[in-house]
């Protein structure tokens, strides 16, 4: 038993992760028998949830199935400001209208992945909206000038002359607070937060709370090859109709097959392994092991059933036979 | 009567001065009849106001003297932040109290210089405190990292490898929103305030009021020959007893006399010319100039009869025999 706890650990700090701090901690923390604190922080930047988005909401669901409580933070107040953390150029500020709107949907599309109704569900204006320049100022005052200059994005675009808004040193502050906030003992991300996630870290020091351990996640491309991203049109919403679903799946290049498999299903990885070796020594056609994937995804989003459906319906278009 | 007026104003526009903000604009509306709104604020970061900061005092009167609406912050939320501008390191966060407590002898002190019953005084908690990351985002928007990088100040501080905290980016935007909080035409400030002077123009622009027009005066040494600041102990004090004030203007260097006159003292440019020359010349002991300034300074602030008694006080002291 605490031989299984350990191997379901193991998997939950590799499985498509990128790095973990402090991992020492953190494993020792989930060891503990302890009931943990697992933020995950949304932003409603676009009405639909992707598959690259849903990454850490399996991390999440992975954790909620140990027992740990999950806490979702929906970013009424930082989806406003915006973060800019994965793009090349500055994020204009939404409307607040917008942000509602775009979160009206979000419980639904979350709750197709993690169990809801356990989860602690928050939205950030509830403690960012109080603060004012006092407060603001004394977790600005932990932060300095030459490490946000230093963040890659930021870095890149400083150097290429592109502007980098005053607005943008805003955003670490408040999703750092939100860790002390909630009190977070482990937050997920993608690898593109690392800034963000530190700063929770860094405020909940000033706070004198013990510092989140932090599970950055890998992005993963979308169906043009470049990263996944509402931006780009390029996603694979988790909202998509199960024909949609299926054929955006079919569409990704081969070299993203096992990627996918690792990231967007809970495919056991001794299977994803099976696949990826038959693919390499030419046992199986890609574009089979890319049915398979297929299936597996519209499958988690919209049952078995409608899942079949889905892949027959490729077949008979696309391929003009029927191999079931 | 109007070219009395046209000469008044182009004293006002050049007396200390280092630099004015579109002269030709603040020109025409000066003499437009129109009565404008002159911002000054004053941030309670010590005790004491000095002569240094008294020079902006003296631009604020003559132009209340012209008919001219002075309006008055007290920088009771700017105060805790904190402003770098004239620093070479950061400055630590105030205490709220230690603002209030040295908030309290503020509006004494300036009163020996402006009819402060005639002025608008504000505190700017009144409008900054109800702000939040709503609108302090967009107020940030306003303002790229790079412009901000590059304020000499802090580009030194960078390029030495010292610290430059975030909260030193919220400053500016605090001391630019004053502008539009109470609507102002006019904004007087030194030349190290040269960013923040023009945070409001920027601000101003935002939210479609006429961008203020600026007077940068300039700043003065202090005792010890360095520019005169609270942090240096090098200070002559609005409120320093005649005696003490009279030695301290006394103990200045001889290259300072003119500047001193120009910039602490009312008497006439014409006199100062001629003291001017006869100091050139040989005609006068720097050090009867000297007394000259000590007194008419020490007038200022605590009447002829204390200037007098002050005077004699420090010539029976130090030079062991009396002039008078």
């Amino acid at each position: 038993m605490s031989n299984n706890l350990e191997q379901k650990i193991d998997e939950i700090l590799s499985r498509g992760v990128a790095e973990v701090i402090d991992k020492a901690d953190l494993r020792k923390e989930l060891l503990s028998g302890k009931k943990l604190r697992i933020k995950l922080g949304i932003d409603p930047t676009s009405p639909n949830l992707h598959l690259g988005r849903a990454i850490t909401l399996w991390k999440m669901k992975d954790l909620e199935d140990l027992g740990h409580q999950i806490v979702l933070i929906f970013g009424d107040a930082t989806g406003v400001i915006g973060d800019t953390s994965d793009k090349d150029s500055e994020r204009p500020m939404l409307q607040e209208e917008t942000v509602k709107k775009n979160l009206e949907t979000y419980k639904e599309q979350v709750a197709k992945i993690i169990n809801i109704k356990k989860a602690e569900v928050h939205f950030n204006s509830e403690w960012l909206a109080k603060l004012g320049y006092n407060e603001i100022g004394e977790h600005a005052d932990q932060f300095s000038l030459a490490e946000f200059s230093a963040r890659e994005n930021i870095r890149e675009r400083l150097k290429a002359g592109k502007r980098v808004s005053l607005r943008e040193v805003l955003y670490p502050l408040m999703q750092g607070y939100d860790s002390v906030a909630i009190k977070a003992d482990v937050e997920i991300g993608g690898t593109d937060q690392r800034f963000n996630l530190l700063a929770g870290r860094n405020l909940q020091k000033h706070f004198g709370q013990k510092q989140q351990n932090i599970i950055m996640v890998n992005l993963i491309e979308g169906t043009d090859g470049r990263k996944m991203s509402s931006s780009w049109g390029n996603t694979i919403n988790l909202t998509d109709e199960p024909n949609d679903m299926f054929g955006k799946v079919m569409s990704i290049t081969d070299d993203l097959i096992i990627k996918y498999f690792i990231h967007c299903t809970r495919v056991p990885m001794k299977r994803i392994k099976e696949i990826e070796n038959q693919i390499k020594s030419e046992k199986i056609n890609p574009r089979d092991a890319k049915l398979e994937l297929a299936f597996e995804i519209v499958k988690i989003y919209h049952g078995e059933n409608k899942a079949q459906k889905a892949k027959d319906y490729f077949i008979n278009t696309f391929f003009g036979y029927n191999t079931s």
